[in-house]
């Protein structure tokens, strides 16, 4: 039985993208199952198709059998045991337990980030970024942390055997699937960042798993005001 | 090389509480380094005693020789792999996969518990428990939820061996340390719970790793202001 992956508005859904990515990345077959987002209102379309898959009402949900797995980590650790030839997560014991640090750092940090620039990935917002930038310290210090923390695992990577330059980890790992939401939020509202980490920013955005999430949030073309706090009528 | 956990104060920190009564409970040794919580400021002594420690300057971090790792789901799979024959995550498949949901659902959830019921093991506070029942329908919902989550985890485990009551997975896992804190709190404010909850609540609360955490916090007499928003002069 093909795993399922519910996920949300894919121009939207900063967390669906996550597992989405990951799977569509490292070639882990799946079937996506697209929740509309209409409200969060307890009695919403998507509140309600979301009530017999998980107790949670979230997004993203994997679905394996009788098995539901919701919350990004908790799928992401299923897939990297289900799936242990992918190797989602570095090999090394402590790579490993680096990039489970950063991931649970973004699973529940990163809050000023988050809500001042809510993932669009349709959108190109410089002007806002440059009044978030301005105004918003916080943001000014999850961007710092971010450096910090991609500049210093960036620079300890030994070059790739393909010749590309590294991802967090090297290769490609549920790290980079975690902070891809975060690349798009950089794009969208256009933050200033070094030459190092734009690169890496501009390297995930053209993984052909991420490329194929952008094509799809693009093509969407579904619109919705409540999360559009920087846009009228779009 | 002993293992070294960084945590905070002992009454007030809900994090630190996680990997602490994680490893207490399942006989790992570990070195303890308490870090005051004099304040959350860039200059206070707790955040600079952190600075080199982890790039985060949160508690709790364990630290392996060189290796830090930060954030309590991080360090809970950190200790799950290094001591595979402690069973910290449950063994079977399905299973660990819920338990890691649940994990991660705490992790990023329970805002209006979390915020109105800030976590404090010495005070008592059963009339501002009733008054936050009624007022604040969030905190309603996340025990609604824990109710919900708990009450179909415990149905669903076998008699244990040792005739004690089940856990959420049986035996004592992650899970049960995951929501320790949770437990401490309906006990400080009293929140109205059905039998088989209020049970549950109460054997946690009875675990060896538990009782040496509360007594402990107990001891500690260390009482601050901002940590205190039902409580004058303590
Ligand atoms: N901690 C969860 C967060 C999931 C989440 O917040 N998903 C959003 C969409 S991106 C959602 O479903 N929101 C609905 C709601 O908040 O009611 C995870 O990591 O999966
Ligand atoms: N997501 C972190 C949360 C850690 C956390 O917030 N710890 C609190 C103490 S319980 C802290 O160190 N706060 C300091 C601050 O927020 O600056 C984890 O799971 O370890």
């Amino acid at each position: 039985m093909a795993l399922k992956l519910y996920i949300g508005n894919k121009n939207y859904s900063s967390w669906s993208m996550r597992p989405w990515v990951l799977m569509t990345q490292a070639g882990i077959p799946f079937e996506e199952v697209m929740v509309r987002f209409d409200s969060f209102d307890a009695d919403s379309a998507f509140k309600r198709t979301l009530r017999g898959v998980s107790p949670v009402g979230k997004v993203p949900v994997l679905v394996d059998g009788d098995l539901a797995v919701w919350d990004t980590l908790a799928i992401a650790e299923y897939l990297a045991e289900r799936f242990p030839d992918r190797q989602l997560w570095p090999a090394d014991a402590k790579a490993r337990a680096r990039a489970r640090s950063i991931c649970a750092e973004m699973h529940s940090g990163f809050t000023a980030l988050r809500s001042h620039c809510p993932m669009n990935i349709e959108a190109s917002l410089p002007d806002i970024g440059r009044l978030v930038w301005r105004d918003q310290a916080g943001v000014r210090a999850d961007v710092a942390r971010l450096c910090g923390m991609w500049g210093e695992l960036l620079a300890a990577q030994a070059p790739r055997a393909d010749g590309l330059s590294p991802l967090l980890f090297g290769e490609f790992s549920i790290a980079d699937a975690f902070y891809a939401p975060v690349c798009m939020r950089l794009r969208t509202y256009a933050l200033p960042l070094p030459a190092d980490i734009q690169a890496y920013v501009d390297r995930v955005a053209n993984l052909p798993g991420v490329q194929a999430w952008i094509g799809q949030a693009l093509a969407e073309q579904d619109f919705l005001d409540f999360e559009e706090p920087y846009r009228l009528g779009r």
